[in-house]
């Protein structure tokens, strides 16, 4: 207990990056040579506006502005850093004499290269959540001071013990099963009272929440990704932080939060953005309501606010080496303050990923938060979004529905057809479930044929693949309350009973499953067709719907048989793209098929044939 | 028996205004000054093309071009008529002696006023089968000659002898019920061997069908409307005609039609034509594939077939007065064709109203085949749709399933909001039922609340309401087969046992409903913010969804309650639109409601109040 509670303090002040104990800094350290010389310092301490606030000469680093704010224990101060500056600590002077060293650090080693390098449709992202996939660290579960001090795997709600350390220790079980990309529910401190695992309460952006590591933990798991050639996704949450944040507690400025009258919940009613008969009180309920009493929503109208959040996202990707981005709640942001978030990160990282949640319910909706096709007067700049549309009205409809003129998979192809309104639908990311979703091996009823053709659909569609941990051992779980799709991954924990992390820990059924994803998975590395080249779809037939993947170099052909029966469909249709090819070899099982003949297929099956 | 035969003589002579009986020319005039002075005349007569073709001189006219195709039958005119010509008779001199007058005519009167109108949002249309909805002149009913010699009541799909006439008897009637536009389905010829009630198998362009009258009549009738204010919409069939058309069987030549080594029919999938990732065959069996086997697919991508449509629509207009077109299955028309054709009457009548049936299922399908704010290759110039949107994913859902966050009548304020994607969505028509739809009376299971609600938000919302026959006096039917929905109008023929056209012929409930749609009506032709104002539309709440017409001058409140059981509404919610107002005015009961109170909602019912 003793030994923890050391640890805690080291990490405050390391963290922090704080010269004396009183005043922090935001962000806890920067760097030289960004392309963007500006950063601004929120400096934070009691009576800390009090003082004359001024910088020790220091080569090519220019103090431009101090902010003083109604609330004297904030300071805001303008830094200009210009290519001359080198690496060094900064000394910011406070007239009080308690000085404050700033780290000024050099870039990152392998820009360009090594870090912030973009999540491609040739990926395969992984989605966990580190309190319940696997405990690495058993001495940090419950960390002493922290509000939540709950410990117990009975319940939905409470802390498990996962961490980063054990989610490092099963990169080499996740590259075996061909994933590329690990994306992470956000790692940020989450000091509330409850209901803390899922992590979007955040109460301090600059330290990894005690609980899942240290921010040297978190390196340490984004620098062995990256030597394996995986990449790091982070979820970034700027709508809303965790109510007991520090600066929701003692607010810089009066407007730093949409504060109501009355406690407003959003709406979350996305029409209201782009709806052109919307009412305003709607609208402003959409965007100022809170996600939730415990969340307060932040006002992105304020610059200092807006800046803090723009710099945390720069400064993670430099200190950590993100690779791409997931956007939390996107629509309910400021959509004004997202453009500004987005370009300076893609100004600052070119070939970063950033994809935003949005839950929302058609591609028109979807597509107004992504670059689109649409000459309306609002242009967002986010490159990609979680393809809710393609789950809610394509996959999931294909296989739970039966076929019918706008039904079953005919709804998998109408939904695609509308990708004309994406700018690039191959940058959306699709999925089956995430952590808000029934998973979907409960969604199909637990049939394991169709599970089956959701993950060959889900490997070898347009768009970035994402699955969910657990996806591969069959887990199952309804949501409401939330908390049943984020169970434990069994041998996740010292002294599990099983082990699904090992082919001998799984059943049959669950091996089959893990195996049929790991084939496909392992084939999409090296299919160039499936990575980058195109996509070509045929009008949906008796519940069977045929598309092809292609380049210059491959053709795939994919078939969905939707229906409980056996089906045949002739290839002869196809022939605009099996033109000069005999035969198909199905990946999944290997079965060689004769290209000039009728192919029989399974009841609910698919093929996904790599065309010789 | 005899003296009907002499009738259809005299009018071949007339319709196909020939000199000789042997070759008939399309269109069968034309006028001086037209904005374009361009006309291609179609001459067809047995080896007409054998002839020498010239024409005697005629001051301001020239003929640019002779053409003459394969088919000996035809030969091609281009006429050039510059300003400085007079009305007359052409000469079109044929080297075997058989000269041809055509009739140059001077421009109907009231140009830009009187007629091509244009019928927009502040119109109410009526949608009638003349066939079906009265029979005016019994001596029509069957006509010798012809193919289809039925004429029985008692079959949905054999002729019933409605016409023009019976339409003609009516318009007091409509007017009085608040009606200012007439659609009827297609009048032109359809000598088909059955199912010609609904007219869609044209096989003369410039006969109206006989069945249903004369050239001369459907003059009257134009004539007629225009004289009370109203006005009349086309119906035009540019995708295909009966396969008994002269021009297909004596085809002028070979790429006359999209013709397949066997029968081919569409696929129906308006999707192959802004899918990114359309095969080419789906593409080519949608625009190319045949309706159905008894109505030829026409090749748009000939230029002189694609002016003799063209033509047509431009004669229509200036020879009867036509004041707007809706356009029959308008995807499945050359979509670059159709933007040529639409470019070419709104050159010339800029006011004129055109708007295509788009039976597809989605926002996104249906503004892309209308002007919308896409940014996409092909960019259509239809100025509006029929809304298929707001009837499937709107009234109909809000008034046929309960209340869920994407459910009933949230689906009718979803679908709403995606108006961003059109340019123009006061333009849309919107409908409960049509020709081709089951009958919303039957829809809503023949509850007259819902009913009444339906009416209440065609009659208020956005776009161009448009009713059909037998609304008014709850008709009912569903399709399958689609003559069900085509039954007589009770009182339209001589010695029907009712007359639904008077209220003493209407039972209690018709006559609630026909007084609902009647006040409604009456109300919106005064209503300058029905008729031209804006939409401001709320988040429904608990089934109970608001929206507000207003202008400067004027506030509409109309609030929709789907739920089986009583609501109450706080006006306050709406202050942002209902300031400065005290009470608000129901318009089809007369109540007062008073906006400092919450206002109680029968179960299932809507208010449309006029505040005060």
């Amino acid at each position: 207990m003793f030994k923890k509670f050391i640890a805690f303090s080291f990490l405050m002040t390391i963290t922090l990056a704080v010269f004396c104990q009183e005043v922090n800094v935001y962000p806890s350290n920067w760097w030289v040579g960004m392309k963007n010389p500006k950063v601004q310092l929120m400096l934070h301490g009691t009576g800390i506006g009090k003082n004359t606030i001024s910088i020790t000469p220091y080569t090519g680093v220019r103090l431009e502005k101090v902010h003083k704010p109604e609330n004297a224990n904030y300071v805001f101060l303008d830094l200009v850093i210009s290519n001359t500056a080198k690496p060094g600590n900064l000394e910011i002077k406070v007239s009080s004499g308690n000085n404050i060293k700033f780290p000024l650090k050099a870039r990152r080693p392998g820009k360009g290269s090594a870090y912030a390098q973009g999540v491609t449709s040739a990926d395969l992202v992984y989605l966990a959540i580190p309190d319940r996939f696997s405990n690495g660290d058993p001495s940090n579960d419950r960390i002493p001071g922290l509000r939540d001090q709950s410990l117990n795997r009975d319940s939905i709600f409470h802390r498990h013990g996962g961490d980063l350390k054990g989610v490092l220790n099963h990169l080499d079980y996740l590259q075996d099963m061909g994933v590329t990309a690990l994306w992470l529910l956000p790692v940020w401190e989450n000091n509330m009272p409850d209901r803390t695992e899922h992590g979007y309460a955040i109460t301090n952006h600059y330290r990894i929440e005690p609980r899942l590591g240290t921010n040297e933990d978190y390196a340490a798991l984004a620098d062995a990704l990256h030597s394996k050639g995986m990449k790091l996704i982070q979820d970034a949450v700027y709508n809303h932080t965790g109510l007991y944040h520090f600066f929701v507690q003692d607010k810089p400025m009066k407007d730093w939060l949409h504060e109501w009258p009355a406690y407003t919940n959003t709406n979350y009613k996305d029409q209201v953005l782009f709806d052109p008969y919307a009412a305003k009180t709607d609208r402003k309920k959409m965007l100022d309501g809170w996600f939730t009493p415990m969340m307060p929503d932040l006002n992105h109208g304020n610059p200092f606010l807006a800046n803090f959040l723009i710099q945390h996202a720069i400064w993670s990707v430099e200190e950590f080496g993100i690779d791409g981005y997931r956007i939390d709640t996107y629509m309910y942001n400021d959509l004004e303050f997202m453009n500004r978030c987005n370009k300076a990160l893609l100004d600052e990282y070119p070939r970063l990923s950033i994809f935003g949640e949005t839950w929302v319910h058609g591609v028109p909706n979807q597509s107004y938060f992504c670059e689109n096709n649409l000459q309306v007067p609002f242009k967002s700049n986010l490159p990609a979004t979680t393809d809710f549309q393609l789950l809610f009205y394509g996959i999931q409809e294909s296989l739970t529905k039966p076929f019918g003129w706008t039904e079953g998979v005919n709804k998998l192809y109408t939904t695609t057809a509308q990708d004309f309104m994406y700018k690039d639908p191959m940058r959306q990311v699709i999925f089956l479930d995430n952590h808000d979703l029934a998973r979907f091996y409960s969604v199909v009823g637990e049939d394991t044929a169709k599970y089956k053709v959701a993950f060959s659909w889900l490997l070898t569609f347009r768009g970035v693949p994402q699955m969910y941990y657990g996806n591969e051992i069959l887990m199952t779980g309804f949501t409401n309350p939330d908390g049943w799709v984020r169970l434990d991954f069994k041998g996740g924990w010292p002294g599990d009973p099983e082990n699904k992390f090992t082919g001998q820990g799984r059943s049959e059924k669950e091996n089959a499953i893990f195996n049929h994803i790991r084939n496909l998975a392992q084939f999409r590395k090296r299919s160039s067709a499936i990575k980058s080249g195109q996509l070509t779809q045929f009008v949906p037939e008796d519940g069977v719907y045929v598309y092809f993947r292609h380049d210059n170099k491959q053709t795939v052909m994919c078939i969905m048989n939707t229906n409980p029966a056996e089906k045949q469909v002739d290839p002869a249709r196809f022939a605009e793209r099996t033109k000069g090819f005999k035969k198909g070899r199905d990946i999944p099982t290997g079965d060689l098929m004769d290209l000039q003949q009728k192919i029989s297929l399974r009841p609910m099956s698919m093929l996904v044939m790599n065309l010789e």
